[in-house]
Formats: structure tokens, sequence, C-alpha cells
């Protein structure tokens, strides 16, 4: 039997995590053959609904569980850690102008970051899905030594698969059909989903759609997708939010396939002409667990819109929350 | 790429579903290659909230997620169905007797019986988790012209897993290392988790764990571990009983281990003096997706009062549905 890998998840209490760490435990991110170790994070009131999940956790027998460790303090929950998903983050609360939200996380996704960088795993790989997310993910990144860019994401995999599940229904494929859509920019409603380098059975998806469905509903659609959710279940997205998670995770791991990329949110190097450090989401290609941006692609000036539109909003959280930057 | 098959799932729109759901979509159940197709069932009035997690399933761009379907109409539902999962039930109301629950789930049970029957899939698998499920599923399987005592099973994976995780935590040892536990009986607080076989590191467990502990503490504590998990996390167990379905109608389909059982419910055949023609759960080995109920085991003048005691409580169920058996 393998050694046991440690997974580090915060805000393991709430609903995605629900949908998450049962996934976890069963096997499906690391294999039927490796076990592992969940470390599990909360904040002190949420201890006690807590151990109901670990109840439940042990109450599923799953062999490859090592163990189950529960804790308040980020300190143990992410030393020793594989891997790490920051799913926890302060909600709006009545009254909460969206400022103090973002300082609010900031403070959190800092602390967060200072403790990665001194559990001093150079191979740690921290996906950050608490929102804002791209802007915590920024904060953790940059309070982190000892880490890099390579340490940290931000997910915006359930944007790419909420695009490339809507592409699909239109087309009436299955999603496999579908490849290489992007989503760029910032996880929120300012993202940009763009289909223009997207393919459907391996032809060009803008000739399989027509335009107008592009920019007047698919767009606005996949921006607005997590509203519409809410509606109808009456709850936010958790079990697409934590599968998206998962997949992130797994392909991070495991590699993009040859003929496609994924949207993953990383610190930007410049590339595409976003700012440097901004954690913006680009089409990625994964090789043995590391990222790279994809080169080259040509960008039309109704995308380059959208990229600086959602490069602004990213300026602007940065704007709000840059004193807590070293 | 293979045919799809067809999961059928009851109850969609609840909260086992939703910690099952997403499981199934992703290929856990039936392997990374085997496409899946989702019929959806609910009463009426939860239709719309389905469609959210449906929104959500399209959300994944699973692979092998080949179709989902909602529907308020059984013979829609289970036309064509593969494997069944009859999750859904009606709750106990304000002011309900025990009797009405009962009688109440019976007609759904009869009616849903009567549909897989006129479905005619000779080797369709019903698992039954909807309370009180021993007894709906007698009257589903007595109801299905067609259908034998091999295609209908209730739930006791989860008091199975229960009970190994338990011993597992009491012993220090993984969940892998606990074989040949026992649930006998009504999946309720009628129980017997028996551990007169079952073998810890091979090692016979009750020579491991004192009597005391066996009797005092474990039997006690398996079967009220639901209202534990309640008191916990104030929602009744939800991920660990969606991981059982899953868990047993793998183990349905893909057999049992050489060295090891699972706790079933399937009808008795008078075997260990259980009333032919109860729901009772008995270890069971499972071979080509056939269960066969583990003969010869020798039952302790103890464990012959907690089997009687089960079957009692059963046979009163029995009694209170009998004029919906055909």
């Amino acid at each position: 039997m393998k050694t046991p890998l440690t997974l580090a998840i915060s805000g393991a209490a709430g609903q995605i995590s629900y949908s998450l760490l049962f996934r976890l435990a069963s096997g499906e991110l690391l294999g039927p053959d490796q076990p592992v170790r969940l470390n599990l994070l909360e904040v002190t009131p949420a201890l006690p609904h807590l151990e109901g999940v670990v109840m439940e956790l042990q109450d599923c027998a799953y062999p490859l569980l090592d163990r189950v460790m529960l804790t308040d303090d980020a300190k143990s929950a992410f030393r020793d850690a594989d891997y790490v998903f920051l799913v926890g983050a302060k909600p709006r609360g009545p009254g909460m102008e969206r400022r103090d939200l973002l300082t609010a996380n900031a403070e959190i996704f800092k602390h967060q970051g200072q403790v990665l960088g001194e559990c001093g795993n150079p191979n740690v790989k921290v996906l950050v899905t608490g929102n804002p997310a791209n802007t915590n993910a920024m904060i953790a990144l940059r309070n982190a030594p000892g880490l890099t860019e390579q340490n940290f994401s931000a997910m915006s995999m359930l944007d790419h698969n909420r695009a490339v599940g809507m592409l699909a229904k239109k087309c009436g494929v299955p999603a496999f059909d579908i490849k290489n859509v992007i989503v760029w920019g910032n996880h929120s409603a300012g993202q940009y989903p763009d289909l223009h380098h997207a393919r459907v059975r391996g032809q060009s998806a803008l000739s399989v759609v027509d335009w107008d469905w592009f920019t007047n509903d698919f767009i606005g659609h996949v921006q607005n997708r997590g509203a519409e959710v809410i509606q109808a279940r009456g709850r936010s997205s958790a079990a697409s939010a934590a599968n998206a998670a998962l997949k992130l995770m797994q392909t991070w791991i495991a590699g993009t396939p040859d003929d496609d990329w994924i949207s993953m949110a990383v610190a930007s190097d410049g590339s595409y002409g976003i700012s440097k450090g901004l954690m913006f989401s680009f089409p990625v290609q994964i090789r043995q667990g590391r990222y790279e941006i994809v080169q080259g692609l040509s960008i039309s000036d109704f995308s380059r819109q959208h990229l600086q539109r959602s490069e602004r909003e990213l300026q602007e959280e940065y704007q709000a929350v840059k004193h807590l930057l070293s």
C-alpha cells in the first residue's frame, strides 16, 4: 500500500465541501490504490456541525481513508498537506460593502498564504474556490514565502464546464465532443467565455453556432449561471462547484489531453497583455504538474474588449486589498 | 464507446440524491468507459427544484453523461432502466401515525413495483432506500409480475458500513482490515449489528473487543447512529446514505470479494428461521449479479433473540400493509 497523501480543505462544514469530501475520500482524485488523509479546517463555531460530517465519513468505511482530522487552526490543517482546497470564505453579511468583503477575505487569505509558506512544501498545489477567488488567491500567493505562482490557482473550471455544457447542449452533442473552450478573466459575472477557438466535433464552434447566439445568449448565460441555479434550486451551486474543484485538481496532477486545454486562473506573466501578477483565467496546458499559459492565440477586437473589462475588474479588486500584499 | 446504460432515481430532488447523482454521472458506479443516462423521478411540486439540479449536472460537462431526463411519471422513469434507486419516500407528517406512514408509502411502492414489472427488464436491479425500506421493497417486489426476489433489495449497507467504521475506529485499524460484519434484520433501530463472525486483521473481533463494549455500546450506537448524525449535523445522513447506495449497487454488479460478504436486505427464503417473504438483512455473497444468503453460520442465543426481535418488527409492518400485497 502506498504512503497516504494529505488533502486539506477549508470551509469543510459548508455545502461545497459536503459535495467534495465524500468524492475525495472515495479515491476519485488520486485513484483506487492511493490512501488519503483529510485535514478539515473550519471556523470554531462550525466545528460541532463538522463533527457530524466526520461521523458520516466514518460511516462510509472508505478503504482508502487513512485518517480524518478536524481543526480550527490553519497550521494544523496545512502542515504536511499535498493538495489544498481553500473552499471557505467569508460571505457577504447584511450592510457589507463589496470593499469590506474583499478586505475581510483578503485578511483570511493573507494568513492562510503565510501559513502555507511556513509549511514549506514546495510541491503543494493550492486551489482557491472561496470568493472573490482570484483576488483571494493572489493575496495568498503574495504572502507565501518560498512558494511560487506554480503552487496557486483560483478556480475557473466551474465556468469552463458551464460553457462546455451549454455549448454541448446547444449543438446536441456530448460534452466530450467539445474542445478548446476558454473562460478568460475573473470568476465573476465579468468573466469572458470565449468560443473563438472552440471546436465541436473538430469543427470551429463559431461556424456551428451563430454569432448572435454567442454574443447575445451564451456569454451572458455563462456569466450569470450561478444566479440561475440559485433561482431554481433555492441554494447556490454546490455539487457542480465541488465537481469542478475535483476535476481541476485532477487535471493539475494528471495533465491536460494533447488536443485540449482547460481554463485556470493563474498569476499573469503578461501574456495577452494582462497586467503581471493579477490572478487571471487563461487557457493552460499542464504537463507533469506544471501549467503553461497557451501562447499565440489570436484575439479579436471583440475578445480584446472583454478581456480588458475583466482585467479592469480585477485591478479594482487589487486596489482594495493591495495594502495586504507583501 | 459502449451503449449507454440507464439509471433511474426516485426522490431525485432530495438530499440523498443530491449526494448520489453527481457520483453516478462521474462514472463511479459503472466505470470510466461506460456512458450513463439518468432518469430522474420526482413528485410534480419538486420538479422546478429538480431542474436546478439538472442544470448543475449539465454544468459538470461529464464526459460519460449521455442524457438526463426528469419526470413525475414512474413509467417514463423506469422504462429502459438497468439500475433503479428508489430513494424517494413520503416522510412522516405532523400528527401522522406510524401505521399511516407505512400505508402511504406502501401505496407508492405498490405502484412503482407494478410499473417496474410492466417495464419487463428481467435483469433490472432495484435498490430501495426510502423508508421504511424493507417493507417498501417487499411491497414493490410482490407487486412486480415477472420480476423475482433477485431483482429487489433494501439497503442495509449504510448500517453495515456504520458497523465497520465503528469497529475500525475502536480497534484503531483502517476499515479494510475489518471483514465479515453482519447487520441482520430491519433498517431501523431494531436492526442487529453482529460481531460474532467479524474479523479484525484476521482475528475474531470478539477476541479483540470485549463483550461489554459489543453489547452495551456498539449495538446501540450502530442502531441509533442516524439520530446521532442528525443531532450533530442538524440534518439526516445524506452523503453517507448515498455512498452506501452506490457501494451496494456496485457490489451487486461486481460481486463480493472471496473473503468477505455484505449485509443486504433480501426476501427471506426461510434461512436462519426468518419468515419467508419478509425483506430481511442477511449476510450475502454475490457472484455474477446474483446474491446468495450465506448459509451455516452459528447463531448464539444472544444473537437469536436479536434476530427474532427484528423479525417481529418486520412482521408488524407486514400486518399494516398486507392488504396491498398481491
